[in-house]
């Protein structure tokens, strides 16, 4: 047997964190735009900055910064939050990986394999 | 913000036991019957076994004794199989909700609260 799990943050009873917004800011801090991170992503830039914006709202926080203008259309980095924040989840999310490997290996290590 | 996760094991890519078979096989063991757990669950008795034959499927083992007659129909008892794979998994599951908020306390302690 195989172990499979889904982990993410919510506040208020809403999801504020998870994989997908760790790899859009990922993506954000990488290209230095929404526009080439969405594209990285293969998404549409109205649902990145969508998503974003919704983290933002719930998390009652920026996220980034957005400059306008350019011969690319403007710019967008992370806000020292957003910096914090995601430094810290990618923290965690290498412990879960490692705690919940350790947890299933003691309890279905052998016989039911 | 608070944790959220969903676990289960899968076996060849297809779910075979998370905390609704848990649930469903508990009850399966409290009250003697399918008829009498699934109606605790306010689970149609077709939903219940259909549950139980597909997991016994995918494991390739049988969760269930069935007899039939009797005054309500005959009843249902976890196999020594099932009985293991419970008890793995209730212990899995303490684990995994001790881990998990170990890990949670650890990254987001107090600052992001």
């Amino acid at each position: 047997m195989e172990l499979k799990y889904k982990v993410w943050l919510e506040k208020d009873g809403k999801a504020v964190f998870g994989d997908g917004l760790e790899e859009l800011l990922e993506a954000v801090d990488r290209e230095g735009s929404i526009n080439r991170a969405s594209a990285s992503l293969h998404m549409s830039y109205r649902e990145a900055w969508g998503r974003i914006k919704e983290a933002e709202e719930r998390l009652g926080t920026s996220l980034l910064h957005k400059h306008a203008g350019g011969e690319d259309g403007g710019g967008a980095e992370l806000t020292d939050v957003a910096r914090d924040l995601l430094a810290r989840y990618r923290r965690f999310r290498q412990d879960v990986d490692e705690a919940m490997n350790r947890v299933f290996r003691s309890n279905f290590g052998s016989p039911t394999e």
